[in-house]
Formats: structure tokens, sequence, C-alpha cells
């Protein structure tokens, strides 16, 4: 039997101790120290995880030869830095989403991954969720045909972020999962936004993306909602899905649905209106399965579906968004 | 007691025998005679309406003395053609949305109309709705604060047209509602779409709208999707308001809902997430408010709020759009 | 060619207009009279259907030889006369439900019809609406396995009945379902309901039938209700189901789940949670299914699935829970 | 300040862990040891708590003089002696709901508490819910008017118990909700249900308490039903209320609804409806607030909503509510 991955948790803000949760209760991981910068985020895990090792210096966490991998859940300006530091001390790398910034940090950082010869792991969890992977089967197989359009809200009230708009708050979530599902490379980006609570911050954006196939994806994004929303419908030539990610039953809904005949010389036009099928889904949390795919990549050296590569193309779209938005919603083609 | 207003209906397709109802039902108006060119749609409204008086000929209805105003819903290529007939037989007209397909065109009929001295009203339906008006009251008292956004979702499976995209076919009830809300000029205007079952025909379109005071109006309008939606979001500075047409009851609310205040320096957030209010809004039907309303504008001479210059201002959104569709989605400024 | 039926249409209050329009609408049928004790409610019909002759005395009707059926939508104290003297006149029946008030005039309008040798058909809407029909059809194939009971929730705000109690006025709807979907004869009735709003008019009631076969029936009538709802919930060996009335779509959904295994001396319990499913349902109004099933039975002589032996059987459920309400819930066997 | 409550926990199957964490998490106290009979049980326990004692023998817990107050999380049958054990040994007591199987057990238990002058509370979690302290405070204030009735529907697929019936598991929630809402005693009860699953033990009853007042309180219990339902209806002479327990937001809805004027003469009737109103409920889980209420009452000597006369009284209902079961829900008076 192979040993538990030691890990070590950098940053304890909003969701380091979701990470801290997550590494620890796996039967394949132990949390060995925890890093931040602010002792009073530490104090309450510590209660909780008498035994773990608590420090505001990353890089005690860095020299002990017992961590082989780090989970890094700090702001996203520091990702960089950090990733390259870990790299440089022979860690492995669970980095949260977006893997950076720009272009130009993410490149880096996979590069570094690469000549390091350590798992990079981003942490685009909703890849993981087994609803987004039984929506990606059901595309794969070709059960909804070629797909048209996808159409995804992610709108909330709150958290405004101070250093990033909400398009690199949300934007990766939409981003990560269509590429996943849609598997191809996209062509242009558009993005139109509103910054209505702070000055030169998006709290709003509408993010459009098309790809080589002719197929559309379409975000609505925002911290400014009356309720939380995380629904992505898929449009397909021959069925529909619906993935709302807040049922705690149904998450995923395909509907036999679609235009059967359409005739403009006789104004015909006739529809298929079938049965609805929601196929069982496993209810476990996203994160850990994201956890034990990052201790399997470590373990086996193969890349995870959200490994850095994958993590660069998001920023791409990303960046090419952010172009768009400054540009009053401009096309930005992609190279 | 006034006589009630003999109506003579023009189009019996998909929405003339809604017309048809609501005018014969209506006790300030009567149906006197139904024309449309093919005879079988005739068949079954004679069936039910055994004395009205139906014909393959618009213009016998023209020429009878006793019809003193038309309810044109025939496609959007006929009305100019078909109100300026009316207006010149000295008829009032109530005309279906769009009000026509080209801002030339909405000007003629505007211009036929104040020449012939008739009222001129165009079926926007939505704007007469109990539960539009409710939403326009409560802006309108300042209960929302600012006005940040609206965002809407109008989407369903078809009917797909043959002669004109869904930005022409839903576009004109989130247009005409929220220009109704917002009660001012759209400054630019931003569309991109994809015609995925006909050939260049958009069956989706994402429509952005923007405004002086910095008010921003999105649309998802679908003839592709699994279920019908008809949801608008208006996102304000003090309170969050939700119209969902389709709910039986609870078809607005208002959250009591937002930022209380931003802090950068000390990282700090806080939102207000109070009560939620749902107003009670009658029942009635639109359709028969906007027939009464039709009813008294003719008899009193004053515009209703969906009067020919309401129409206008529609069309010369649309057109933009359409413009700014064949342009990738570049902005297109208004007048 | 078979020449439309005509129909007479006796009572128009609150049903009566409904069964107007479908008689009306059918290929099938047509209304040539419609009775009223109460001229106020015959104007607005008449302005509708000109060409109907209205009256105020049902024997008018009864009397007419063209008339070759009626429908019946009067107070339930009206049935057994108005039944009696239609029969007697030579015409078939549709007459509302439920069939009586007591058993003894049920039986009387059973052997009356057989007398006459006429159709009596009782407007148990609700078996003839296709989502019922899809449930049936569910149960009959044994995909639910043996049927372990149904709950059923049927409740709103109003119509408060003056003459009779909820248990009369809502649950003829579930009684006449759960003995179209079980086909078997009920053992016992238990009835336990209170009288808020009139003295000794029960307006909510809970109602509970027992089956020879072990099933138990249970629902709660109410017209004291914050909303309105429509569900009935059938729960199975294998499978369970769920039919809302109030749904757009979805109507009817199938869920693939129960216990698996249950071992008390292991502790161990294993729940079967698969897919759902959601089989397609015409959307034809129930009452349109109603009338056509009518004539078809008036014309090949064979009984409808709601013939007056359907009407005499919820009438003695009826009957004995009304005991069991006076009983203060005390069981009451059946016969 | 006041030192944390040592809090000793006993059992650690289904319901333990969440005492552990909420005892563990509070300011107030403090988590010191954990007992069950099966070590595999509190392995993951150790896991996650490594500096908390765990035994498999509780009474190395009541020996413990740090400890000062115990939780009890066994099966019911054991609640008395362990209980009684407990107080012997001078400890405060948390104990699961039920308080114990019979009225007998459930005296002697709080004799017990008075007698050893400890606390004693028992695990009604929901009276600790911040959504059931609104509706009672809405109750309280007359809002609502006279209680007519209160419908409550608690379904779910699992867990099968095999020592108690359905009755006794999901029962004591319904009970200790409608005792708190209506503050008055129970005159009658009745029980209705059926085994499905496992001979006689019933997985569905519907459970009827008749109060002097002349209100009535109705429960649907299930462990056979395809989703998870937790809405409980209070419907008044003035207004009505909606508990929604499973709602992320709006758990409780309040319906400016009701029956204005019923006229039998003039057979007309008015009914009320009016705006809907959703109060802000804080998000604090029960679990935690009825910790923090255990520790007050500790500390205070003070009872709590849910202490041992409330947890007796619960008792009563469910003693009688089986006997109504025996008898085939003939009516049984309460004292």
């Amino acid at each position: 039997m192979t040993d538990t991955l030691k890990v070590g948790v950098i940053g304890a803000g909003y969701w380091g101790p979701n990470l801290i949760r997550n590494f620890n209760d796996s039967p394949s991981s132990d949390v060995v120290a925890v890093a931040d910068l602010q002792p009073q985020r530490l104090a309450p895990i510590q209660k909780r995880y008498p035994s773990i090792h608590m420090t505001t210096d990353h890089r005690s966490i860095l020299a002990d030869p017992k961590v082989e991998a780090v989970a890094i859940a700090t702001p996203i300006s520091t990702h960089r830095a950090l990733c390259e530091e870990a790299f440089a001390a022979g860690k492995h790398v669970l980095v949260e989403k977006p893997l950076a910034g720009t272009v130009t940090d993410a490149e880096a950082i996979v590069a570094a991954a690469k000549a390091a010869d350590r798992t990079l792991m981003v942490g685009h969890t909703f890849v993981h969720n087994p609803a987004v992977g039984a929506v990606r089967a059901i595309i794969e197989r070709g059960e909804l045909g070629e797909i048209h359009y996808i159409d995804s809200q992610r709108v909330n009230l709150g958290l405004h972020q101070f250093d990033f708009n909400v398009l690199w708050d949300l934007g990766p979530h939409d981003v990560s999962i269509t590429l996943h599902w849609l598997d191809q490379e996209p062509r242009w980006v558009q993005c139109v936004g509103g910054c209505f609570v702070q000055d030169d911050i998006e709290d709003v954006a509408w993010l459009t993306i098309g790809f080589a196939s002719g197929a559309i994806a379409h975000a609505h994004l925002s911290w400014l909602a009356p309720g939380k929303i995380r629904t992505m419908t898929v449009i397909g030539s021959r069925k529909m899905a619906m993935y709302d990610d807040l049922m705690p039953v149904e998450k995923v809904k395909i509907f036999d649905q679609g235009v059967e005949r359409l005739d403009p010389d006789e104004l015909r036009r006739a529809y298929r209106a079938g049965d609805i099928h929601s196929p069982r889904v496993p209810m476990t949390e996203a994160l850990q399965v994201e956890v034990t795919r990052f201790v399997e990549s470590v373990r086996t050296g193969k890349p995870s579906i959200s490994d850095g590569e994958a993590g660069l193309r998001v920023v791409r779209v990303l960046e090419a968004a952010s172009r768009s938005l400054c540009a009053k919603g401009a096309r930005v083609e992609l190279a």
C-alpha cells in the first residue's frame, strides 16, 4: 500500500478550508501544514485540526521534505511566484483557478512544472463534478447530435472581489466546463459588461465564445443578482440537455426534443417534443473527486483533465475576453 | 352610453383568433368582420362565431362604413401597405408588433396615422400586462434605486419564422418592456446570434442595449430551448426585482437586497439580504387590457403607452441590432 | 359520415360554459340549446354564441326532438330528478360529478339509464386526462410493481360550497382517479376533517381508503390553502410515480427508486436511486377527451371509463367517508 | 470569562458526528471524549479530531470528572438507562429525540433529572431552527389570526429503522414543532399507516392531532417517497404561512389571503388574495443554536424550549398515536 500523500496548503481564506477538509478526509492524502499571512485565519482551523502545523510563512512548508505537494489558494497575482517557488522546491502543485491573470504568467507556470517534472493541476473544480462528467459523456457519445449552442447563467449576490472582475472570478467555471464539453479550440471571444458598484471592476459580464464548428457558448456572469443560479443549457441538433448544479436531484436532464422539419415553401414547422430523462448522477462532492485525481496524477505522472494545459487554455480565453471588454465588445480573434 | 367599437380583424393566423376573442368579449367592442387570404383559416372561426362576417378580401372590410377600426395581424412585410390603406379609408389601427421591418416603413406608418388623424397603436401586448405595469410603478417610485441592469430570458422551442429571425420575433417584447420601464433613450446596441436550423435566419440571439444613464439591458432570445422561459431581472442600486411571466402567482418579486458596503482597504464586503416581497398583481389578461386601451385611445384621441411613437422606437433598436448582427457584434451607436 | 351529436346543456354556472365550449368546438357534436334558471348567466353566453338557443326552462330542451343528449351541470341535489326526466325523454346523459349525493340516488340514476337503454356518463373529467391515462398504463404493465400507497394533495383557496363539503366537492377527483388506477374494490374508508369557515361544512378533510391488496390511498382535500396543489404520488414496490397536474410539462415522472434490501440482522439498508423519466403526455384538454368519448359511447353503445357504474362506485366511497367523518374518523367497512 | 463546557458524546452513529462537530466548533464548548460500542465508527472521527479521546466504554466518560455534560445519540431503547446513569454521575444531559419509547420511561428520565438537579434537554433540533422560530413569532403576535389547521409533509426515501416505525422516527419533528407553535395541549390523536417493506413496522403513517381550540394538525410521514419533502402549512383565520425547510431562501412565506365573506343566501363568496411576504430568516444551523442553548441552560439553570417536559409531551402524543395505529385509526383521547 502506498503511503498517503502529504500535502501543505498555502492560503487559508475563503477556499483554503475546503481544500484542507477534503485532503484531510481523503484516504489517500493528509494535510500536514497550513500557511497564511494572517494568523487570525489559522486559529479556527487549528481548533478543528489540532495536529496540523500552522504557519504564517509558506517557505517553511516548501522547505519541509515531508511535504510532497502543495495546494495554493491565494490571490491570483501571487500564483506565478508561488508555483515557481514550489516547483523549484520539488513539490507537486494544485493551484486554484484561474491558473494566472495573464497568458504570460500561465505559460511560465506550465513551463516551470515541465522543467521540474512535477504535476501541475488547476482547481477547475467543476470539471470534476459528476454531473458535468455525465453531460460530457452524453455529448461524446453523440446523443445530443451536433452542438449548436450552450447558454449559461452563473449569478449570485457577491462575493465582490477588489482586484479582479466577475469575468475572472466566475468566468473560469464556464470556460473550463465549455472547453471540456466541446473539446475543440475557441476561435473568437466577445464580452460586454458593466461596473456598477466599484469603478473599473465589472460586476456583471456577458461572455460569448465562438468555436470552429460554429458552436457558440454564452455566459451571464454576475455578482449582482437576487438569487444564486448555476444552469447550463446545451442545445444540440438531436436533443437538448440542462445542467442545474443547484438541484438536489435531477441535476442533469436530457430533453428528447428539437426541430423535426421546417418547410418555408409550405410555411410548415414540425417539432419533436418527446420524453425527458434525468440520469442518476453520483452525489460525490466535486472537490473530493478533484483531490483524488490530483493524488492519482502525482502517483502516476499522468495529466488530469484540469492539468496545466487545460488551465492555460482557460486563461487565453479570459485574456481575450478582457481585451474585448476594453474594446466595447468588439470581437477578438484567437490564434 | 357610447356604442361599442366595431372592429374588423385582418389576418387570422396564429394571433388573429386571440384578437377576435378579446375584441368580441370586451363590453366596449364587437368584431364585425374577419379577413384572411386563406379560407381554411376562416372556417373554424366561423363555426365559433356564426354571426361574424368572413372574407378573403380585406378591402371589403376597409370599404365597410360600419367598421371604425381594424386590427392587423399579418406578416410584418405587409404592415406598411395595410396600415396606409386603412388610414386612407379613415380607420383607426391596432397593428401587431413589430410596427414594421425597417425604420423607414415605421416612420411612414406613423406619418400616415398623423396625416389621417387616426389612432395608431402597436400590439406590444406585454407593456399592457399588469405584472409589467407593477414593475414599472416600482421603478418609477424609486424603490429599486438607480437601475444598473436588466437581464432577460425569452426562450422556447419554436415557432420558427421563415421570413425574419428571432431578434425580430421575440426581441420586440424585451425592447418594448425595457423602454417602458427605463423611460430613457437607448444609446447603443450590440447583438450576436447563431443560425442553426435555417441558413441566414438566426434562431438564437443575445441582444445588449446601453442607455445614457449607464444602465444595460441584455436579452437571450431563442427558438431553440428545452423549455419556455419568460423572466426579466432588474438590478437596482437599492433593491432587485424579478418578473416571471409564467408563474401562476408571484409573477413579480422584490428582493430587498444589495451591496451594503465594499471596502477594498480592509478587504471587507457587506451585503444586505432582507425580506422578499411579492405584490398582488391583477390576473387580467394583457390582451384584454390592450384592446380596452385601444378603444379608449380611439374614443379619447389620447395616445396609449404602445402608440406609434413607442412602436417606432422599438423598430429603431431592432434595426440597429440587425446591423450589429451583420457586423459580428460590433457596437452600433444610436443617434 | 355521421351527423354531429346535438347536445343541450342544462346549467350554465361555473362548469357549464366549459361543457358548451368543448361540445361546440368538437367536430363530432354541436350545442343547440342551453338552459339555466338565471337569465343573467345566459346573456354572456348568448353574446359569444349568438346562434345557440337560450332558455330558462330545461323542459323545452328535453321536449326538443332534435336534442339527442343533455349535459347536466347543476347542483348535486338536482341530479337524480333531472337525469330521470332526461332518460324518460329518451336523451343520453352526461352528468357532472359526483353522480349523486347518496348511494340511493346514484343507484336510481343508473337504473333509469338502463331502463331507458341510454348512455349515462359521469363527468369525472380527470380520468380522461392524458396524464392520468399515462399513469394507468404504467401501473397496468407492472412497471411500478405492487402498489403500496397513493398520496394525494388537492388543495386551493376556495371555492367554498354552501350545500356540501370539500369531501364531496374535491373528493370525487381523487376517488375516481384512484379507483381507475388500482382497478380493485375499496374495503374500508376513514375520514377526518374540520369546519373552520362555515358551521357543519368541512372545508378541509383527510380521506384514507384501504384496498383488498393492502394498498392505501390518502388524500388531503382543502378549500383553505395558500396555493393550488394537484399532486398524486404512487409508491410501488419497484418504482414510484408522481403526477402533478399543474406542471406545464413533466406532468408525470417515474422514479426508478426503492428499497433494495433491508437486513435488520446486520443493520443494513440499501436503496436504489436510479434515473428519473418523464414520458411525453399529449397536451389534449381532458374535457375535450371526455366529450369525444361521450359522443363515442352514445354512437357505439359501449360504456366509457366514467360510466354510471364508475360514478356509483365513487358515491359509495364518499357516502362511507361521510359516515366516518360523523363518527370522528372511525373506520367504515365497505360491503 | 467562563470556561468552555466540556462535553462527552455517547453514540457515534448517524447523528453523533453532527453533535461532535457542533459542540467542537462552538466557542462555548469542547468535545473531550466520544464513546461508541463499535470501534470502526470511532476511527474516521479520530482521524478528523486527533486530540479527542475515543472509547468503546461510555462509563469511562461518565467517570471522568472533567466531563460536565453528555450528549446521548444512541438507540431509543437505551435512553432511559443511559440518562439515569449520567444523572447519577452528576452530568447534564442532551439526549436525542424522542426522549424515550414510552411515557413511563420518559417520566422516569424527567424525574431523574429533577432529582439530580441537572439540565435535561431533548434534541428536538427543529424547534431551534430559525425558520421555525420565525413562524412561532408570527403566530404569537396574532398575524395569522386563529389557527385553523397545520398540514405537514415529511417524506423521503429511507432511512428505514429496524426497531421502531416512521411515526417514532419522523413524527417527533412534527409533534414538537406543532406543540411549540400552538402552545396548547392536544386533546386527541388518530393515526393510520401501512407496513410495506418490513412486517409490523410502518413505513408510512398519517397522523392527526386535535387541540382544545379546535385546531387540527395533520402529518404525512414516510420512508417511501420519490423525493424529500419538508413542508408545513399553517392556515389561520387571517393569513396563511408556509414553511419549507428545503428552500435555500424563502423558507418561510406569509400569504395575506383568506376568506373575506361567504354568504349562502346570495351564493356569494369573496376571497382575499393579497401580497406574499417572505421574511428574512438567519441561516444559522439549527443544531448550532441547539448546542448553544444547551450550554446556556447548563450555565443558567433555566429550561430551554426543548427541555424534559417538552420532550415528555411529545412522547405522550406518540404513544397515543401508536395506540390509534393498533386500533385501526380509532381516535385516542388524551388526558
